[in-house]
């Protein structure tokens, strides 16, 4: 978890200020509200030496009441008097009471990541705490506890540079214990315990999240962030469900909607060319992809009267179409309905070496059963997560997706819907419905830049179609598709 | 979890064909009750080839309405064509409409096994697939889906002798392939990976059930009883709980109350010469203890003027009072019933080499709590497992438990409350809660028995005392402390 962990896009510093003071005067109202709803609240900071656990700590606490929060140092060796009492007993007898948090500054993973780098745990020994950790969070969780489990992540030579820091000053030199320089030395090794813990105690019910915590502001922001997410959903469903996910696909940073500029265009003359040109290379491709048996699936979302279907149509002539099938998605039929909301797209997902096209996808989750009311909050918040596991098994299976997001302003769409009604071969596409999404523009706009943010992962990224001329839009989707394909190929020139 | 697995008592095979037809009519009727509700139900039928999936699953069906359930048979190698789509594809088409059941003649456990051992899958591999399965069976779980999971255990021994019947007839020799009889030669191998396996995608949302399948009746009634269970949990909490815990630690087998012979008795003679004996017994076993540095908690759960102060008294009066503390249990004070349940008694655990005894005990969860209403059914009925662990804890860290039930009959104790009410040095001792705790006898005898059958662990066993004669059970009380720590200390002679 810890190799291949997904750094959030990190603000610049102004922001990270001002999201900091509206989280810690968030966290303040949640204090009493969790006071309230007599939520017992254990906040885990785990994580490398010389991480800023403690100065993290000091401004997560910053504006909370002292009256009902506190902090218990652990981790380090036990003492004498504590190695008389089982394992579990110095951590357990310090757990919070209703409506109160408790800081646990290092947890019982300290002493168990030490016991594996001594060799004083074996293979079995550790399996048995593992069990026994995962047994003790799960109980707690089981009885109403929320437990939050935060590991501070900072690289070897970051942890190097402030542990010199610190030996530099006379006043800070205490601060650095063996055990730091030794975890400094063998990062290495202690990298590949830590990671096999954080594997083998991230449990639904508790699991961890990896700060990333080389600015301490930034780290302090999503510490904060999380905990609060957390205790919203904890007192809306008095316990009764998960902590949300933390995300742990790289991500690409997404311009918004409105700042995106739609003046593109495009010849009549160029479109022409490029067409003929990227059409030729794209029926040759389609040969290397089914040779290749590569699976690949173009996924169409944008707003009504984007130009999706044209979009679709000059994709389509350019392939093979024993090879291909377009997948109209409207609302779900009652048997589809009744299923896990993404089982109708494993039905249509295509076989190795073909190419399935949707015209609308399971983006639907976030956007229309959204805004709809057909799902709920925690239904559609949950998605972004399901939905990016989802792609990234079908990537792992070597599938190829590419996403296109058709984009057109207001004033576009209008004068296609007008131009729709008086036209009476156009008639049909143009529904009440239509003028009814239409009235909720900006709820959609704020739902797509949240879709756009939340699930453009590096290997399925969204690509933007600037699609007021609707024939550059197609340019760019057929460029788009040659150029990915030339890479799953391993073509590199045309 | 395969090698310490704990089986059930096996019941006779009356009692099996008895207790099958009443959760046969259950099934039907849940079968209902899940159509109406809505919930999505997976049973999967995991484990050893020739273990009686198939014929456990004919059984399972028997009063079962066809039209709302089907069997979807997985398994073995996958066909070129599902090698085209993703891992997960035909499990996942496969998943049932709300108010269905779908079972799953095998899963995706059997792909991954055959994996491990033919090498196909490395290290890194696994834990992708690891990763994956138990992604997928947590999506299926957050949005409704109730997941049963059974694994059909059996010796390699049975299996030999199962696989060498059908071999031996023409009619049934095409049931063998070459995949079992590799299972059977390299059963100690597949028993490691199956372990392992079950060990990693084991969680709180999608449990493992391992089913002792050498009797097919019995295995059937596991199965049943486990599967109605869940679905009664699963539809009183409308999805938002876990399925209950399969139990992991072998029981002793406990008889009930009303079976108990009560007419034990001692002579004053013998009383006070084995009094002394036993005493001095423990007096110089306790040096022993606390030269060890064993930890020992005794329990004492019993009615009301059961005799349980007299009994503890005779037993402290034996022990140097540097050692050992009495721990007299009453309603917890609100910061303790703010807290886990579990947590006073954490706080009053002994150090080793010290001696706990408790007056009442945790077991009040899934008596007084139970009976009065202090906790929810799903926190009682969770419980018994909780304090399975909780003792279990104790135990891996050197502890010794010994767990007392001091029993006495409803006229003995109607004796006592009378005699205790007339005598006023002794009025004190008696109060109306008494009263009325003795007006709800049945109900707390049957939540006794209930006790004892599920937390009378190998480990940990209770002793029921007969009390009617308090003498006698006191003597038995010190007989089994002196045996236990003799035990605990390596001696074998006294």
């Amino acid at each position: 978890m810890l190799r291949d962990f997904a750094k959030a896009a990190k603000p610049d510093k102004q922001e990270i200020k001002q999201r900091m003071d509206v989280e810690l005067a968030r966290l303040a109202t949640n204090q009493m509200r969790v006071k309230e709803s007599r939520v017992p609240v254990i906040v885990i900071f785990d994580g490398w030496g010389a991480a800023g656990k403690g100065s993290v700590l000091s401004k997560v606490i910053r504006d909370m009441d002292p009256r009902f929060f506190q902090v218990a140092t652990m981790g380090g060796i036990p003492t004498k008097e504590q190695r008389r009492m089982p394992f579990h007993w110095r951590h357990f007898v310090q757990i919070p009471e209703e409506g109160q948090f408790k800081f646990f500054d290092m947890s019982w993973m300290d002493e168990v990541a030490r016991g594996v780098f001594t060799g004083y745990l074996d293979q079995r020994a550790y399996d048995k705490r593992i069990d026994s950790i995962n047994m003790i969070e799960r109980q707690l969780v089981d009885n109403g506890y929320l437990v939050m489990k935060f590991f501070f992540q900072i690289s070897k030579k970051e942890q190097r540079k402030r542990l010199d820091a610190l030996l530099a000053n006379e006043n800070t030199r205490w601060r650095v214990n063996k055990q730091d320089l030794d975890e400094n030395e063998s990062y290495e090794r202690y990298l590949e315990i830590y990671d096999r813990y954080l594997r083998d105690t991230n449990r639904s019910a508790a699991p961890w999240y990896i700060i990333d915590s080389k600015d301490r502001n930034w780290a302090t922001l999503q510490v904060l962030e999380f905990l609060n997410t957390s205790i919203d959903i904890a007192i809306h469903n008095k316990g009764f469900s998960s902590p949300p996910r933390q995300n742990v696909f790289p991500l690409k940073k997404m311009p918004l909607l409105a700042d995106i500029d739609l003046d593109k265009s495009i010849t009549q003359e160029e479109y022409k060319k490029e067409l003929k040109a990227l059409r030729t290379r794209l029926r040759s491709l389609h040969n290397v992809v089914y040779r290749k048996k590569i699976p690949v699936i173009i996924a169409y979302e944008g707003w009504d009267a984007a130009g999706k279907g044209g979009n679709i149509k000059r994709v389509a002539a350019a392939l093979d179409p024993r090879g291909y099938e377009v997948h109209p998605i409207a609302s779900p039929e009652p048997h589809e309905k009744a299923r896990h909301y993404l089982w109708r797209f494993w039905w249509r997902l295509p076989k190795s070496g073909h190419i399935a096209i949707f015209d609308r996808t399971w983006y639907g989750r976030v956007m229309v059963e959204r805004i709809e009311g057909f799902c709920t909050e925690n239904d559609w918040q949950r998605a972004y997560n399901e939905i990016n596991e989802f792609e990234n098994e079908l990537i792992d299976s070597g599938a190829v997706i590419i996403k296109f997001w058709i984009q057109i302003d207001k004033q576009t769409q209008l004068d296609r819907f007008t131009e729709r009604q008086n036209t009476p071969s156009k008639q049909w596409k143009i529904t009440d419905e239509d003028w009814r999404n239409r009235e909720k523009w900006d709820q959609y706009e704020a739902a797509v830049n949240e879709m756009l943010q939340k699930t453009s992962t590096t290997a399925a990224p969204w690509h933007v179609l600037e699609s007021n001329d609707k024939r550059y839009a197609r340019i760019r989707a057929l460029q788009i598709i040659v150029d990915e394909l030339e890479r799953a190929c391993g073509i590199t020139e045309i």
